[in-house]
């Protein structure tokens, strides 16, 4: 067994600077793993204590009779590197940190945090600043967080890995409380040696769990959790994460809270999209979704049944299924008939939708039929039953008859619990039947099981890369390339330009625009000044006869504007009746991005854009481009919107594939590049970029 | 005491067909009032028993010792309209009918439901198809909901009224087990007489109750409830709304639930809007944010401070808030220094936000002061703080010490609730301060009560009209009018359409575009072609030389699509170089309102529209004008958006003035209308109307 499986599953637990005092967070693992019935040994370490809850307290940990397999520091940041030293030099597997006090706390805690990974050398290290973890598996508690205090909890198949230590709470006492069934939790907090991509390792491999839920603060090595996100798509195991950080303010706060990076949050979203992870968007979606996956019942289309004793909590569950895309189509006559046929009462509506079955209340013989009836129409996906206030008068009749119409259908069966009815609640998520209690987890839970049956279908489980053309990059300019320069650098990777000259004076521009014919543009060529518009170094819709004049005035505007002479311009053919779109890179510590968004003040007001990851030394394919360019909203500007022309989206598709990858080609070397705009012409005419910026380094160390 | 008044409030209610089964729906209501400690006197009314639950029963309405001041009707859909009658001969106040199978149900419940409210006469009526009414100020129940098994609630400020009976009792029930305090709950359902606005009108005059909580599935009575909410606005009590019908299946589920009217949502949208209704975006919101106004504790502005002893939930809140548009700074120097005064621990973090005490969890002394230092500070508006596991091990102490913190400052105080801890929850709650246990509702709160503040300052009481200069009406043409007759039409009402001529033949076009000069666009002049493009009747930039030809071919064109040969055309000039946008009027059950858009294809594909209700006979004024235009996202595009000239708004805002007035004189004769685009030239040089719909009624009753 590795050092994490042993982490999760010892068969001995040191607990150093255990506390006799139950009342104490001290005091609180030795408790909570007796509470729980913990079978390993447990051996307290404490020089004031002779004795902790009736076990024998040992001085230190020189003095224990065996190395356990996990030690839990309870000490304090000064003195837990000192134990932690302690425990790896008896042969200890794994010890958790509780401390806080370091990187979280700025450049002294991280000091503080080295010294504590270097006295752990080979043993493996959770925390610190965690509040341990949890294996409901097997009932072993390894945590000081308050909400063990509860006395039962329900095992079962979501792992959870937090990034801090009070959700991990949080989260185990919400399940808890509506019979939702969790296998592990772990919190991961400052992960100077386990993250949060180990255990999401481990709990692909655990057979206990089904799926996966994450709350993440920020990736410190995105690559790994890539792969084992990877693994868990392919094992067929969902992963649904809560991320904070999408505001400004909360991404600070989670670099103090538990010295997270803070990676752009758009950055995530394309991660995550990639790799077929289920982003939560409400904090209750981290046990709703999960709680809805769990039962692994797959949802292969989108019409739901909802069936109701309450007519007000249906419609209500319809609108919001509605507002998700789903279906509520009223029963098709044989499923009305087989409806009719269980009917005692008179008020039952059973050719609409919701299906108001007013006594199935009172009736659950009646209430288990309709819903077996529904579940086996071939006119329903998945139904979606509202418990209304006999859920609440008897819980474990209605609870019970519902369960029944679960065999025989592998469809998936939901509930929505109209009153305040706990009970109810968690009997039906233990008897596995998901309960929610809002009417848009409904809707998020069936989003996200709809969404998991596409990407069983859909998500590669290996990165695709287009081939790459390989192209000499022996000559390559460094620093900040002029647009000459940065769309040279363009068309060497495939990616076709303006026509174009250079020149230093009137007479050479007229010559230009002589050549080109038609209307031309006029710009500053520099390599020191990017804004050329903001210092009037652009003109557009010149001609033959106005290009000389307007050159002087050029060079007199931007004379004065930044107090140089300029003496380089560039005329290029003026481009019309296309697209206009924009590439882009971005990169941060999550790695290096494409992104593709509509040119044009309009969509830029809208921010119309879409974004992917390049993972190291990938380039997107064709595909991948399609996929991005469906997923803009004016997306059918391109696709011949009302009667235009439509765009050469192939010739587009081929453009994004060649900028990713000169991306992926020229890997660190490249520290920004944006080509704005693009133009995207009629089928057949091609795309022309015509602007560009670039920026590159020197000749980096991967390729010395 | 009015009618509505004695409903809530009876001294005296008899229950027809009432059970002494108190199983049954008809045992219920008997039970429930004698349960909550009903004060006044009770006459059950039921032919095959002696007594119920104690109580004389009587055999029929007529023995009834007195004209109760409420008779409940348990009967069903068969039998209510007799016993109504008899109630209302004996001089009964109001009565409640508790039956489905009416207007909800199609034709002939629309029948019965006639039947019904000619039965009762000038008695006052609430429902059919309701589960009564809850007054939770006096404890008196008149309901048969099963929320009631509930045996204790929270009293308190909000009140409800609810267009669903099993709604009613969810948000009861909820209410409760989070210590919520209600006032008075009603159930209008199918609002036969009693509807929702006269529910408002009583709320409003209703000393108990402060904040407004509605759940509608559709307005019957727009027009009365605009006038309610206005005098909510008055007396400054908020109105939230959760309104369903947001998708077409949740609307069409609302009509088959109460025979609701489906309006437009977004024309709910518009009303609640200018009428300064809160809508709640989640179910949940009903409830939250009510418990959030109804404190009453004014928030001045943005700066919130969250206080936490679990680093991770306040990241959460955080991130949430930011979201929502909220600060979260740091201390300002001050409060650092009188927080670090309170401190004994050493690792707590005061100079960030949130604000970490981690001992506080411990030590409630420490987290009074801390809550009180914060609410104290200058820099801060309002104070989240962050229950986690300790409120969980001891709720009285910790919602103890954080309720001490309230008298001092009136600024708001909320709690949000880490792990599942009910108590403390219900506690905080009951205490006076707001408890969410999602951290999206913290936000949805604080939204709630921001909005609160700036409508308080900004929301007009009554409706503002722009002066209408009257038109004469006599010589309107009827029908469908074409593009000349529209635009002849609006100019009328002082909207300048762009220069046009109608033309016959060539030549005649010819003649117009040399008069024009420059481009000119040809299109077709038809009063029963409205789709011009579509038959090929629109030709543009077209030029002295070109428009003779192009009209022949645009004759021949429509001849071939539509089968008749064109007589009459209209040539304009063409307008470049402005910023389109499109009037639209809109007309359904909710009334007549004005939309507004950006045009072009881009800000189509987004939809970036607005709208405003004309209430009968008022016109926007150039305040309304201006505020919608800043609601377009594409505002800026109109405001001189990077370096380009400002459009004329000065003279947009006067022309969306005078095409809201012209809506308002013409009043039901105008049948549809629109002008797309609308072209905004640069400042100065005014609007024009380029293209033109009108469809215009007969004479109609009200001018006759």
């Amino acid at each position: 067994m590795n050092a994490i499986s042993r982490l999760i599953s010892p068969r001995s637990v040191a607990i150093i600077g255990a506390s006799a005092d139950a009342a104490k967070t001290s005091g609180r693992p030795v408790a909570y793993l007796k509470k729980h019935g913990f079978q390993g040994r447990i051996y307290p370490v404490n020089p004031r204590s002779e004795t902790i809850d009736g076990l024998r307290c040992y001085p230190d940990v020189a003095s224990l009779p065996e190395a356990p397999d996990v030690g839990i520091v309870l000490l304090g940041a000064e003195r837990a590197h000192a134990a932690v030293r302690e425990l790896a030099r008896l042969g200890t597997r794994a010890a958790i940190v509780l401390a806080s006090g370091y990187a979280e706390t700025g450049e002294e805690g991280a000091r503080r945090q080295a010294e504590l990974i270097e006295a752990a050398g080979s043993m493996r290290l959770l925390g610190p600043n965690t509040i341990g973890l949890v294996n409901l598996t097997e009932g072993i508690m390894l945590s000081a967080s308050g909400a063990l205090e509860t006395s039962s909890f329900t095992a079962g198949g979501i792992g959870v890995v937090s990034q801090s230590g009070g959700i991990l709470g949080s989260l185990l006492s919400r399940a808890a409380s509506r019979g939702i069934g969790l296998s592990k939790l772990v919190s991961t907090s400052n992960e100077a040696d386990l993250d949060v991509a180990d255990f999401v390792d481990y709990l692909v491999d655990d057979d206990a769990t089904s799926v996966i839920a994450l709350y993440m603060e920020g990736l410190r090595h995105p690559e790994r959790f890539r792969l084992a996100a990877m693994r868990a798509a392919a094992a067929g195991k969902p992963i649904v994460v809560f991320k904070i950080g999408r505001s400004e303010s909360g991404a600070r706060s989670a670099v103090s809270h538990t010295g997270a990076l803070a990676g752009a949050d758009r950055m995530y979203d394309a991660l995550f999209q990639q790799l077929g992870v289920n982003r939560a968007e409400k904090f209750s979606d981290l046990l709703d979704i999960p709680a809805a996956l769990a039962v692994r019942r797959p949802l292969s289309g989108k019409r739901v049944a909802i069936l109701t004793s309450t007519g007000g909590a249906g419609t209500l569950v319809t609108d919001s299924l509605g507002m998700g895309g789903f279906d509520t189509p009223a029963p098709d006559q044989a499923t009305a008939t087989a409806l009719r046929a269980l009917q005692t009462g008179d008020h039952a509506v059973l050719d609409r939708n919701p299906i108001d079955v007013t006594l199935a209340g009172l009736q659950p013989d009646l209430l288990r039929g309709a819903i077996r009836t529904l579940l086996a129409s071939a006119g329903y996906d998945a139904v979606v039953v509202i418990v209304g206030s006999s859920g609440l008068a008897m819980p474990d009749l209605m609870a019970g008859a519902i369960r029944d119409a679960l065999p025989g259908s592998d469809k998936p069966l939901v509930a929505f619990v109209s009153p305040h009815a706990p009970e109810v609640t968690a009997l039906l998520n233990r008897q596995g039947v998901p309960a929610f209690v809002d009417p848009e987890s409904v809707t998020a839970a069936l989003g996200a099981m709809w969404r998991h049956t596409r990407n069983r279908r859909d998500v590669p489980q290996q990165v695709n890369s287009a081939a790459l053309e390989q192209v000499a990059l022996d000559d390559l300019p460094v620093g900040s390339l002029n647009e000459a320069q940065a769309k040279t650098l363009f068309s060497r990777f495939g990616i076709t330009p303006v026509r174009e000259r250079i020149v230093s004076d009137a007479s050479e521009a007229k010559a230009a625009a002589q050549e080109f014919g038609g209307k031309v543009v006029l710009k500053l060529l520099s390599n020191e000044i990017t804004h050329k518009s903001e210092v009037g170094g652009v003109a557009v819709g010149l001609s033959v006869e106005t290009i000389e004049a307007r050159l002087e005035r050029m060079r007199d505007d931007v004379h004065t504007a930044t107090g140089t002479v300029p003496n380089a311009f560039l005329v290029q053919e003026m481009v019309t009746g296309g697209v206009e779109l924009i590439f882009g890179l971005h990169r941060d510590s999550l790695g290096t991005a494409m992104l593709l968004g509509m040119g044009g003040v309009t969509a830029e007001l809208f921010k119309d854009t879409t974004m992917r990851l390049l993972p190291d030394g990938t380039a997107l394919t064709q595909d991948d481009a399609l996929q991005m360019l469906h997923e803009l909203k004016t997306w059918p500007l391109l696709d011949g919107y009302r009667g235009r022309v439509r765009a050469d989206v192939d010739a587009l598709a081929e453009a994004i594939v060649a900028f990713s990858g000169m991306a992926a080609q020229l890997g660190d070397r490249i520290v920004e590049a944006e080509i704005n705009p693009v133009f995207v012409l009629p089928v057949g005419q091609g795309v022309k970029a015509a602007d560009g910026v670039a920026v590159l380094a020197e000749r980096n160390s991967r390729e010395g």
